[in-house]
């Protein structure tokens, strides 16, 4: 039996989606700069992807920018508004425990003169709104915070951090990196008072390469990347048509029973949140303190500690029965080094060599559950045996 | 009949291609940066496509990093090594005719308190190494030059410039943006002195979406997308690795006959100049002096201008007829203004608004040239009657 829990990292594509994607390269491959009808046919998918997604976000057409991915979308809000806004002030504001997308780019934007501060969490992986307003100087050009954690799944307050920053400072811009969120739950940016929106192609079983960032009409943004013009000169290069058709149709696909399959992961959630507590020295992270059932957090995503196994040895003792997890996230998981979430988030030491991530998806069955809790009764107590001689 | 000629906007993906694509999409999906099996599988796709594309240029593996497309590779490549050598000196040097993303991604470098000398070009659209010689200084930290120029198909002596640099400054970096060119001539950095070369997937039958950027060992860059640290931490975002593999799938089959190919294509421009001069009132742009046949110059590029025809009307005209072709270059075909590769190189002003290029591809036969031809001919008199009025 082949489970893939690893959707966190990477999902795979829907077969809908390949097909399309496909047809465009290789039959309505023109270049959507091009005037004559290849050219068009190819604008036309182009439009397409971007009226779908700005329909799902409630959001107009002209807000949607397509990008490489993610990390990209992350990289053009923050430098693209920083380096815009510099004039009003030069204060950023986010938290400990964003994707590396946003905390190595503020780290970069801190070497060009910024000054970030870096909002921590509590134990469940939650910031406090009282920071985040305390927080706020009239000099903070931009608020950034994740929608939902990729590595222990924590949702943070997103519509109530939008409300305080326009009341506290209406001139700040709101990020929010919904590479974890999109296609999990329903986010409408202007309802949310959200300005900036990052989203990936290849986390909602679109294809990679290819991701979005909203940006709200009245942001004030310049280019990172410059050159042709495309996207009203806001991001240049040729248009990846297929990428863009691929990820919007991936999005209509899963939006078209969202509430059903957020529904049915809740269930996968809740089923191993239980069966995990059937084994001992087991810690489940980024829970709220009244919801073991997971309520309040993302319902694809579980963050377990294992006492007194590492890792990686467990990674590889599922990988072995066809199993496929994380040890921490999959962007750095290459590069052993404690999480700075679990840091964050203050867990004890153990836990930072201990913790695996387990991420659903809509193919994800409860057999495929049953499976995975069946062969960890059976390798994790036998796991903890060779780790204590 | 379907006639496409516009090869240099955008290709169409070669089937072999979109099928490995389909496969590592929907089947061999996994993130490389994910330690489990499936993320082994796709590393090993990625360095496939790494160790074909570094044996095609004759580099190491780790010279080989993977981007978003032409557009960011430039960007990255200028952006990169100006940040990354600031202290060493503050002065660039470019030619006039580069395409938009060195073009205007100088114009950025300005605003940052970069010096840039923009090299003039002569008739044939060809920068003169006196020229280059004179322009750098002990300050020059990078000269970028293109191999291929999109809207004329002019060569840039690449090689003795590569020389001359590492000759005149050996601390000076070569960026070669070979977008144009690679694919349809044989280009080793090593061997050129070049330092940074620019490609592109979709300009050679892969996919949009991808690009590649060679960085030679001795090049002091850095990045200018930041995250999870992905590719030596050089350029973040979770690795395209369809892409990767579609264009180094697309490479591999086109260097298989790559000679044939080019010769194939020098014959159809042949047939095509010929056929041109038998039409009255035009003017080839972009050949060299002494050789009316087109050598010396790229072999799938033809720039034509045509008195007393406005490009756009001859564009549609020709679409008809089941022609595509471009006025220009697509990258700035939507928003129409006087191409400065043509200015640049001091054609008369009527040309400005009656140039259009046909550009070629593997899949161009001899009956669509002629047939092409053929069309031009009953249209083009006509044209200019409709013009006269």
């Amino acid at each position: 039996m082949e489970v893939y829990l690893d959707n966190s990292a990477t999902t795979r594509v829907l077969p809908e989606v390949a097909e399309l994607m496909t047809r465009i390269m290789c039959e309505d491959y023109g270049n959507p700069s091009s005037l004559h009808i290849k050219g068009m046919q190819a604008e036309q998918y182009l439009r397409g992807a971007r009226k779908t997604l700005s329909t799902l976000l409630k959001a107009e057409e002209k807000e949607i920018y397509f990008t490489s991915g993610g990390t990209e979308s992350d990289n053009m809000a923050l430098i693209g508004c920083a380096l815009a806004n510099r004039r009003q002030g030069n204060h950023l504001v986010t938290t400990q425990i964003e994707h590396p997308a946003v905390l190595k780019t503020m780290r970069y934007l801190e070497k060009e003169g910024f000054r970030v501060t870096y909002l921590p969490v509590d134990g469940s992986g939650r910031i406090s709104l009282d920071d985040l307003q305390s927080a706020i100087t009239p000099q903070t050009i931009l608020v950034s915070v994740m929608h939902t954690n990729n590595e222990v799944g924590s949702l943070q307050p997103v519509q109530e951090a939008g409300a305080l920053i326009r009341r506290v400072n209406p001139r700040t811009l709101f990020h929010v990196d919904a590479v974890q969120g999109f296609g999990k739950s329903r986010i409408y940016p202007g309802k949310m008072g959200i300005d900036l929106l990052s989203a990936s192609g290849h986390k909602i079983h679109g294809p990679k390469g290819v991701g979005l960032l909203y940006i709200g009409n009245r942001v004030k943004i310049q280019p990172i990347l410059h050159g042709g013009g495309q996207q009203s000169d806001l991001r240049s290069g040729t248009d990846n048509v297929p990428g863009a058709a691929g990820m919007a149709k991936a999005a209509e696909l899963l939006y078209a029973h969202l509430d059903q399959d957020v529904e049915r992961l809740a269930s996968c959630k809740r089923r191993f949140l239980d069966g995990l507590r059937q084994l001992e020295g087991v810690r489940i992270n980024g829970l709220l303190p009244d919801s073991p059932d997971g309520e309040g957090t993302a319902p694809h995503i579980v963050s377990a500690s294992f006492y007194g196994v590492r890792s990686e040895v467990l990674l590889h003792a599922l990988e072995e029965e066809g199993i496929y997890v994380s040890a921490g996230s999959a962007c750095s998981a290459r590069k052993p080094q404690p999480s700075a979430t679990l840091r964050a988030m203050g867990v004890e030491q153990w836990m930072l060599e201990s913790t695996v991530r387990f991420s659903f998806s809509v193919y994800t069955t409860m057999e495929e559950i049953d499976y995975t809790l069946r062969t960890m009764y059976d390798k994790i107590p036998m796991l903890r045996k060779y780790t204590r001689r």
